[in-house]
């Protein structure tokens, strides 16, 4: 097990690479803490998670709900959970999401901790603070920024992942090379999804290169001002399209980076296109896609992080070299509808 | 109009003393701005009130609950509210309370300033940036601290503050004067209500007065961990007081200070104890009272703010003087069942 302390803004978060969930005792004391997981961690990791305190919820975005968020503070109370207490969230990100609002929220701020559990929270959601929960059609409308006291990252947990799951965390993983990490962007291109699943030492080395990634990006702007924003690469359309059919995360993204590659290409001489849709494939995810364009320019329209007339676009120089573009909305709409 | 600009933490709040309602357009873009206000409110200010896009909601502490925040939020979506939106609370501290909330939580934070226009919202709840929501019995159990960008503070609007609301804030100045200010100790005690309510310029000066005086102790401890505590003096029993009878908040914090002073005149050698009862009768606020007293231990055992097996309890040195001890339950006990 590996520590490191952190610093993001004002906070001080430990990471725990390599670390192991049977350890996680020493890192928080049982007697004076709360896991929040989900039912299916809790089927697979009953056994490891005896003698801690859990609440266990129904699995699922469609259960990151402030009703939910509302029936873990009354469990807490129930529980007689105080300043003292740390609220360990062990899952995917839907459980750290809604672990780092409920502990940012319950008596104006508990102590936190995440366990991610899937690819996705490893290398993503469990990093830079971000939590929340969906309200109607917005997702993550209402949350806080409030890093955890501690990351704890165990990649024999994803032993029990679904393997639709994998995809989405390597859609971000693919997402954090082309944006920042050109040595990575190669090591990807020589294996595949099947070549980490069997190769525990590099999934570990590639998780931790990951959150590691994604921990400068937020260093450097922890409110998303600035460098933050290329955390969205393939995300601005990517989320048009998520709302639109029935596409997983990873794969509306996947399709999002495609075109973000294509628009590059036009707006910003990069000369990688073809590497990038190519690595998306090996990965098992989306490229191309017919879509509405009228209906996705809608949603664009309408994206919470535009201003006003115009969008940030996140774009390509090169691979493993991210940058902000700000676009104007009637350009954006006459690229999409030639796309 | 006074402008300050201060900072707590890594926040800066503009503080405008001296203002008045009907120039809150000079602080804030009507056009980019949502009124959280409540039925009261809006009554005697709709005039001033025309053009500004608002939500009015029911007053009372009964309201103070997750499930009216969730309607804000619902109201913010409809209005179309986006990050550079400002939440605008106008009311009491149920209000400012309820705004600060939503405001930290919607879109992870937008823009929020207070418009106080109860004595109590004035001089202590719009102060310091704790917010938040009762559960259940439990008070501001759920919230975050987060500082406001701007305060406004017109002392026109306590015209039409009902007779018992002036008792609940000099309640809290009478506090602010024990623990930190023997110059305003002596003022209050030379006037009375009345004399302050006929005095805009004085009730002014006390409002910006106490305004800044939370605000340094704030500076010095946003998030309590030393200093801060000294705004619970009489708040200790003053809350299991105010749980077990029909007592306001001002009145149960007056009982409170009044047995703090005996308890720092038999604890610490504090000689001012006759003062500070004759200036909360002054104040037309109650000082002694008869109560269960295993019933008051009880709901202290519970108090939130312990430790373990002790209590930190605000005591008196002299008068513009509190200081923080800590005292074993067993002690307190005892000290109860004497008084
Ligand atoms: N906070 C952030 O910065 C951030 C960043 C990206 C995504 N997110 C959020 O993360 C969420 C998506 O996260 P996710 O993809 O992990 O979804 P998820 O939490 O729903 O997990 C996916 C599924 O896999 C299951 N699962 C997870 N780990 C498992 C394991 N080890 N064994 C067996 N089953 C397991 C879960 O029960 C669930 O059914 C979204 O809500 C998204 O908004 C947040
Ligand atoms: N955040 C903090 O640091 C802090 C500190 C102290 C108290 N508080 C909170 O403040 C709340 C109490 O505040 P409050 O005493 O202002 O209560 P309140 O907001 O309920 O106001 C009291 C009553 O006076 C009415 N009112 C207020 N201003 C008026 C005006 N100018 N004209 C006519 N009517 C008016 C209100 O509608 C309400 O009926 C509690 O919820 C308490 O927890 C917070
Ligand atoms: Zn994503
Ligand atoms: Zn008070």
């Amino acid at each position: 097990m590996e520590k490191k302390k952190i610093r993001i803004g004002n906070a001080v978060t430990e990471y725990y690479f390599n670390a192991t969930l049977s350890k996680l005792s020493e890192v928080a004391d049982k007697k004076y803490s709360v896991v929040l997981t989900d039912e299916n961690i809790y089927r697979h990791y009953e056994k490891q998670l005896k003698g801690w305190n859990t609440i266990v919820l129904k699995p699922g975005e469609e259960f990151k709900l402030q009703q939910t968020a509302d029936a873990v503070v009354d469990s807490l109370i129930e529980m007689e959970a105080d300043r003292k207490t740390t609220l360990i969230g062990i899952g995917g990100g839907v459980i750290t999401d809604l672990t780092g609002y409920v502990g940012a929220i319950y008596m104006r701020g508990i102590r936190v901790g995440f366990v991610p559990t899937s690819l996705l929270a490893m290398v993503d959601a469990s990093i830079g603070g971000k939590n929340g929960v969906d309200v109607g059609v917005y997702k993550n409308l209402v949350g806080t920024i409030r890093q955890p006291a501690f990351l704890f990252f165990d990649v024999g947990l994803l032993k029990t992942l679904p393997e639709s799951e994998w995809q989405n965390g390597f859609a971000e993983i693919i997402k954090h090379a082309c944006i920042r990490d050109a040595v990575m962007f190669r090591e990807l291109a020589a294996h595949d999804i099947n070549w980490y699943k069997s190769k525990k030492t590099a999934l570990a080395a590639l998780v931790r290169r990951n959150a590691l990634l994604k921990t400068k990006v937020v260093q450097g702007d922890e409110t998303e001002q600035g460098d933050r924003k290329l955390l969205n690469f393939g995300h601005t359309l990517g989320h048009a399209l998520e709302n639109q059919f029935e596409l997983s995360h990873g794969q509306a993204v996947s399709i999002g980076m495609t075109y973000a590659a294509h628009l590059s290409e036009s707006l910003a001489g990069f000369r990688g296109r073809a590497k990038v849709v190519d690595l998306i494939e090996k990965y098992g995810l989306p490229t191309y896609a017919e879509f509405d364009r009228t209906k996705v320019f809608d949603v664009l329209k309408h994206d919470k992080k535009r201003e006003r007339d115009s969008l940030h676009y996140i774009l390509l120089n090169r691979i493993g070299k991210g940058v902000i573009q700000t676009l104007p909305l009637s350009q954006v709409k006459l690229i999409i509808e030639q796309l």
